[in-house]
């Protein structure tokens, strides 16, 4: 297993310099976070990550889940860690105080869920769904139902989950089955069947509580009939705390490729009780308030197992003696050179690097907008950050996995056989990293989302509120000596993706598979052109420190010369995910179905 | 799990159409490769496929190989399975008579070892290497040598093995530690440990007969002084049969990612004896006997994994009903239409299938060559055709198992979060195919042979004897009426190939660094063009059936239609990778090795 370490001095790069999380938290009026407490957090959570969540991660992947009629144990050390990450106050570190949380910004907590899942993804599952189903619950819940689940969901006492997918359907939930039928107490009685319900069941909290999606008896069909509903494991008793045993149970856990700690649940519902949460028959847009805050976590899993496998792929090439250098021995005294002397394994590292370190920057980026989204008084600067929010979304779950799959198999592909070798643990970050792309909507819903209901469903407007910003930091830059060409070479494409922007939409008012057919390249492309603008935004502080002797200089070296492999040789992907789309449907669509698998 | 149909119809196609094998069969004086004997081959080593090892697949997986003190017993039904295979008489097919085989054409062997692989590739690792050791001992050893061993593992009663990996080197076999010492009965003590030995140690035969690196005592050091030798688990009485147990046993067997029913043994020689085979200090020639045809038969896995993967993907993708097409219902009577009429669950259809055939094609193509090379009289097309294949092979390892990984986890997509589910199938072909661009030489070394080897290493001379068939092929159907645009499509890329190359080759030689930053990228653009020059050679055949009223018309319908999948989606990657090769090594290098990890 890679010795994980957090990437603290490539955090506080960019914390302190290249987006200075304090000017904007001090504009936010969050002033506890100050740059003494960040610094806290950065160090605590790092020592809890590493010592804590890291040494269990091997393990918890060959222990796996047990179930046993219907109750399911987690791998030996994760309720402990559970409990001690409650205890050193983690899991309400973004929380609201008025139901026991620090109040700190989100920007913060991103920060910290880095580490956790770059340590143990499958135990960051546990606390990562519960903060979805707070915040679910802080947006749409009453105050009552907020004082009982909030403040017990805060505390790490009850954990929570979200509940939406069917066997018979995962993206079509305008058909699921689950019916909520309303009881004369003003309650529901809710029956059906969930599967893939992460953290259905297990043993870290005294309570679980579960965001059920159902259809009322006289909902309308299809998504605008759907529901909400607390069901929670244990029904409140009258002081609130986990009562009578309520009719949900567990039926079974799945045998999955990876993320084995993390328990997977078939949840059956049989006239359980339920209380509505929001209005009746809005409760696909509840469950968005989770899905939007699970979209960005998910997106970080790959960056997080991909930090993972660069740290375990870096050590082994600089360890592995194998071949010498073509151009002379580089370790004479040694019987090979370190495989790091290799052009195509640095290919791999750098890729991973790039890849890692812009992937972070776009969470970054996105986690400040979160925060001006959440805390700011200027109503318009909300909704700015609202737009953006709403654009980046699908691009940083789809473009992080889709990338932090292929990091995490570079990791591997560096320790050659090795990698394949389970004790290694470089397999289990790809395995783990699989899971990423699939769920929370798969990157192809993720990339009609952006596509179709945020591009041209705002008639270009959320693009271009990205494209100006990359707009005005071309101009601005455009004569920069060093940098100049990378600015000159992303100006291009920024003024390339609106044209083929329009050339989707005209195509799309006349075919609406144009949308579909062009949509994960699209979102590839965008992906990539977004990593440059930000690569260039880190280059530039790290050229200004250099000239300035400011920083440390061989990490800022480190980092122009990972944008200009960015440039060089990942940037122009875009070219193969442009002609792409604008190959068109055609192609895609008149072959008929049956034909296929002739 | 999928279930598994051999894709009869497309080999036929191949094989009757658009290669031509029984013209070629009759030059080659290939006699028994009758029409009627092909059919039936194919017919009946289906049936053994499907019927047989398919089934045994998920088992495998699931069950593992046991090890327990020194002995290794495969899952259950792999015993069993090889007794029928050998039964079947499919282990001799294309052996040589003299020592009990079928004597049919190495094509045909190969046609029916992708079967194999797509119903289980784990189990056909055992025969696999064995096939490997029956090469080596065929091209290198002694008249009696042969008589022992080669009639026995053709007749399936041995196995065989290559031992060529030790912990500390797989890539650089220069610095091997295993010491051969000679005995004064002519045979040496052979002393060493070996790890990563593919069915090292199992129950399905009779004997193991190892073909292991060692070095002599005087050897010279690196790969010009290591040689080969035949160490027999048991050694051969005087009649000839198993007899005494030698000095080599199981240390242990790998935990792994995949291929799990696979037995991935630690070899530990301790003065076991060894019979030197070839010329002392040579081995590493004779050992490339046996890569060479490991090299094809692990690019080959990745249309097998690929194509068990499509007919998973492609049955689901007509089954599940999930969302409304974007252009109105299609299957209105149902609560969803199948996924199939959604674009971008097209677009990964057509990928996989786009790859399949064409990797399919591409090994007929190199099968065809290996049988020129193999059975021709004319010396000089022997000469051409081991030219080709000494292009080819590398591309074929890489090529095909990075193209067959991207398959498989396309399939795995397709299902959404189904296909992260161990019982569904689908994973377990994500992690089977994974270790193929890792063994038997690692993308990264295939890249650099092909480059630095046989491109750049014959003056382009081996280059230069691809593109002159591709360009003829433009030349002759430059004017072609449905097909001309994908012609002029594909000699351009032909030009540009040879001009790429030139300029890689004249940095090279300034500066050797330049070869191993352009490689993988190189070998990937090479890929490309080579599936495209193949994917029109279908398509014309394709054309020219439908126009003469002849075949299956929308099975040709289909293979035209994929074509132009290929050329619009698929083929413009051409252009990330020249951009990444024109790149050039110093964003790689400039970097210092520490600094990678800041």
């Amino acid at each position: 297993m890679p010795e994980y370490k957090a990437p603290l001095r490539d955090m506080r790069f960019l914390i302190d310099h290249v987006f200075d999380f304090h000017t904007n938290y001090a504009a936010l009026g969050a002033d506890d976070a100050s740059p003494d407490m960040i610094n806290a957090i950065l160090e605590e959570g790092a020592k809890f990550c590493e010592n804590v969540l890291a040494p269990l991660n091997r393990s918890g992947d060959e222990e796996g889940c047990h179930f046993d009629n219907g109750v399911v144990t987690t791998p030996t050390g994760f309720k402990q860690a559970f409990a001690q990450y409650v205890e050193g106050g983690w899991h309400g570190l973004a929380a609201d105080p008025v139901y026991g949380g620090q109040g700190l910004p989100s920007s913060l907590g991103l920060v910290i869920s880095e580490m956790v899942g770059s340590s143990n993804t499958s135990w960051g599952m546990y606390p990562g769904l519960t903060h979805g189903a707070m915040s679910a619950i802080h947006a749409h819940g009453t105050a009552e139902q907020k004082e009982t689940y909030l403040s017990r969901l805060t505390a790490g006492q009850w954990t929570g989950t979200m509940c939406l997918t069917e066997a018979h359907c995962g993206t079509d939930l305008g058909i699921i089955k689950t019916r909520a039928v309303p009881q004369a107490d003003g309650s529901y009685a809710v029956t059906g069947s969930k599967i893939f319900i992460s953290a259905g069941e297990h043993d870290m909290s005294d309570n679980i509580i579960h965001l059920v999606l159902a259809k009322l008896p006289d909902a309308p069909a299809g998504t605008k009939g759907i529901s909400l509903f607390i069901v929670p494991k244990f029904l409140p008793d009258t002081a609130g705390e986990a009562g009578e045993r309520n009719g949900v149970s567990c039926g079974s856990i799945e045998h999955k490729m990876g993320i084995k700690a993390s328990a997977t649940c078939v949840l059956n519902f049989d006239g359980a009780t339920g209380y509505l949460i929001g209005e009746p028959n809005k409760g696909l847009n509840c469950m968005f308030t989770m899905m939007n805050h699970a979209r960005l976590g998910t997106g970080m899993q790959g960056l997080c197992l991909g930090e993972a496998s660069f740290q375990g792929a870096i050590k082994y090439a600089n360890d592995r003696l194998q071949m010498r250098s073509l151009t002379g021995a580089k370790a004479p005294d040694k019987a090979a050179d370190p495989i790091i002397v290799h052009p195509d394994v640095r290919r791999m590292l750098l890729t991973m690097k790039a890849f890692n370190e812009g992937n972070r920057a776009l969470t970054y980026f996105t986690a400040q907008l979160l925060d001006v989204a959440h805390l700011s008084n200027d109503a318009e600067a909300r909704l700015e950050a609202e737009d953006l929010l709403a654009f980046l979304t699908p691009i940083c779950k789809a473009f992080m996995t889709d990338t932090g799959l292929e990091v995490t198999n570079h990791g591997m592909q560096v320790f050659g056989g090795h990698g394949f070798i389970r004790e290694w643990g470089m397999e289990q970050l790809v395995r783990d990293c699989r899971i990423a792309p699939i769920y929370e909507g798969t990157n192809g819903i993720q990339a009609l989302d952006l596509l179709g209901r945020k591009v041209l469903g705002s008639q270009g407007k959320l693009l271009r509120g990205f494209t100006k910003i990359v707009h005005k930091f071309c101009a601005a830059n455009a004569e920069h000596p060093q940098l100049g060409s990378f600015v000159a070479q992303l100006n291009e494409l920024n003024q390339q993706w609106g044209e083929l922007t329009m050339k989707v939409g005209m195509a799309a008012m006349k075919n609406p598979d144009e949308v579909g057919a062009a949509s994960v390249d699209y979102l590839m492309y965008s992906g990539y052109i977004i990593l440059g603008y930000l690569w260039l935004r880190m280059a530039l502080v790290a050229q200004a420190q250099l000239e300035a002797g400011e920083g440390e200089a061989d990490y800022l070296r480190g980092k122009l010369a990972t944008c200009e492999f960015y440039f060089k040789r990942l940037l122009p992907r875009t070219a193969a995910h442009r002609a792409a789309v604008e190959a068109g449907s055609d192609c895609l669509m008149k072959l008929p179905a049956e034909v296929f698998a002739l």
